[in-house]
């Protein structure tokens, strides 16, 4: 089959995420290797979106696809309420690389479903209601099933109220007239505790912050801003959950994105990089008042994969590959040499780059029609030059008006400069 | 490493679903076989619970295990955006198994989410608000993390409200003073729509109901409901959505449970025995008008694993083993013919046993303190019940006064035969 045949036969009977069905032309991915991907008529790609930013250790890495193998051969499936070596052993090395003071890992099928847990948490633990994050920001998209369930499982979980938005520092468009990173993270916070204040801060159970957020835009948290973040939250009672779907687990160069910031958070769900997206799976890692808190009570939350044997042994195999081939070390390498002073170049040589943050294999070039207006290029823009670095041969990860450059941690110097060629050229058409 | 050895590892890092953490005393299991699983001692134990009803291919199965790994060292992983082969062919399976009339399937990660979607297709399609669900269901345990979220997807999916619960038919418990199957069938219908007339028909986007609630009891529709509800639905314009996530792929003795009553929805949701469990995956299956409904209209939702490979390469080898063996029949038969029969002469043998409820390899016995008044047996005897069946060797499914018995649905007619006389034994030593 060709991959417009497979395409055809996809877009036929798959309904697709986030979008329209009826103008639909997906590429038909056949194999993948490293930071490639290819399709069935044999052209190559270089995966600069990592996909949905989760293959981190790229594709097909050949330890992660044997632990796999082996787990299925072994057991593929057991329920959560058993004990199993794969799961153990996967809450064993995922505590290891997390900050001190954290002792138990709770297992979900995404990162969706890990921020529903941690809030939850949150909530029960805090006996207080209201949870506040960032309108720049994506937690997943469930929001719905325990208020349709009609079960006593519902009743402690009526928690679909009380989220409240607040604005966070991002100097380049920034929402506090700010002028510099130190002016806005100062602002940033003074705005984030006036609302606490303003809900009543008895009524906050939790703030939910990716730590640096993503889709967002790579949002790079500004000096002191993080850490003033816990020092409210302390200063409240409330609970700081940081969100490390998508930057966590060597994507920034660190274990956690949140190693590069004076910051210890109460909860850190996850996702994507602690297994690359080998199989779904996602988590809370809890730190030890939260997980005594339900060592008495029961704690009213659960799904029927948590803590699935195959999706367990892809992190063992994931976080193992990682350490032995010094891939957060290689990823933060990449970025301070290779990417972000190659994304700087091309922001000196095409004036549509209005700014380029990132750091690691975290980046984002923001495009504008106009540096002076800071006015973001428009969506048919940012549609063509989708569609020509495809054509090119890089699979690109877009958001709104920005160029996202997120490669594999494992993207080599070499694939990097191939790639950066490939935008210099799609930016200079554009 | 011993059983205990691996539970203390467990227990000590993993945090459990719907438990107090400080009690919890797991069996470690270490491999499995059709409908038998063994722990790391060499104890070997009849699995009468599917795990939580999802193995209904049985643990190993050769077929989707060798599916798994061809698919795995091909490609694991690849976003939802573009098209793959495997997840063609899955949807192309699961749609040859669907009644007539719908077109696309919406691949999630489990049960929770493909509800959460298709309670936002039914919102989206008829502009309207409130589900109706029952009291006695259980439909996932996800309701926050898309109000967290800040940025534009929030807005057209905030939709955790207007939840409103009904009571369903059960006559053995009946809330509607009724004596007969054909009299609580027709006053359930009649309490639905006097709730649907009481909330304003104008607002209600859907009913949602398990086509045989699973958990909250095994509860077969008397004769008529689910047409009388498809007619209600008709009379007031509202989307109905039979959740089939315990009740779908052979368990019921059909491929879905709904095939067996006088029923067409709207929206199908699924997950556990569509593969089995063997990779976490649900989804939704979605009629015609209203997968064209997002033709043109971009639907606000999705998720990162939606479609993944893995799942969908276990959901095909699922799929065909069941046809290539028969599996569907097999559960019909094994519960006309042998698991109901025997549990009736269980109920005739035991006066624990209140009411048996069931059909393929899905029953519930109903154990009470008194037959005459039906009051439920107490905790503390259903917790001695299942520590006693799992010494003996079987593992049972435990729901608040119910032992459902729930075998994979290749079990065979010796094993059923094994697991009825160790109930046997436990139901005389209560």
């Amino acid at each position: 089959m060709t991959s417009a045949d497979i395409a055809a036969a996809d877009t036929s009977r798959v309904f697709h995420s986030w979008s329209a069905q009826g103008s639909l032309a997906p590429l038909a991915i056949a194999g993948g290797e490293g930071s490639t991907v290819w399709d069935h008529d044999g052209k190559r790609y270089l995966d600069f979106s990592s996909q949905l930013v989760f293959t981190n250790l790229g594709h097909q890495h050949p330890k992660v696809v044997a632990g796999i193998v082996e787990q299925v051969q072994q057991l593929a499936t057991i329920a959560p309420a058993h004990a199993n070596e794969a799961r153990a052993k996967a809450a064993e090395l995922i505590l290891d690389r997390a900050p001190e003071g954290f002792d138990k890992v709770f297992l979900t099928n995404g990162g969706a479903d890990a921020n529903e847990n941690a809030i939850r948490m949150a909530r029960l633990v805090t006996g207080r209601d209201k949870v506040i994050s960032r309108y720049r920001s994506y937690h997943g998209n469930t929001g719905a099933a325990i208020v349709a369930t009609g079960d006593w499982r519902r009743v402690p979980n009526e928690f679909a109220r009380g989220h409240v938005h607040v604005f966070g520092p991002y100097l380049y468009r920034s929402e506090f007239w700010a002028t510099t990173p130190e002016e806005e993270s100062a602002r940033a916070l003074h705005h984030l505790e006036r609302v606490i204040q303003a809900e009543g801060p008895q009524s906050v159970a939790a703030i939910l912050l990716e730590t640096i957020p993503g889709t967002a835009g790579v949002l790079m948290p500004p000096p002191g801003y993080l850490a003033g973040v816990r020092e409210i939250a302390d200063r409240y009672g409330v609970i700081l959950i940081l969100d490390e779907v998508m930057a966590g687990f060597a994507r920034t160069g660190e274990w956690f994105a949140l190693d590069a910031f004076d910051v210890r958070p109460d909860l850190i769900t996850f996702a994507k990089g602690v297994n690359s997206g080998y199989v779904p799976v996602g988590g809370v890692i809890i730190s030890e008042p939260i997980s005594a808190a339900f060592d008495e009570r029961v704690f009213p939350g659960g799904l029927t994969y948590s803590g699935h044997p195959l999706a367990a042994a892809s992190i063992v195999a994931n976080l193992t590959a990682m350490a032995e081939e010094g891939v957060v070390e290689h990823a933060r390498q990449i970025g301070t040499d290779v990417l972000g002073p190659g994304l700087e170049a091309l922001a000196d040589k095409h004036d549509v780059i209005g700014e380029v943050r990132g750091t690691g294999v975290f980046w984002a070039v923001e495009l504008v029609a106009d540096r002076g207006s800071r006015e973001p290029l428009a969506a048919a823009d940012m549609g063509r030059l989708k569609g020509d670095l495809t054509q090119a041969g890089l699979l690109p990860f877009i958001a709104d008006n920005r160029l996202h450059v997120v490669p594999p941690a494992v993207v080599t110097a070499d694939e990097v400069a191939q790639g950066l060629e490939i935008i210099d050229g799609a930016l200079s058409r554009l």
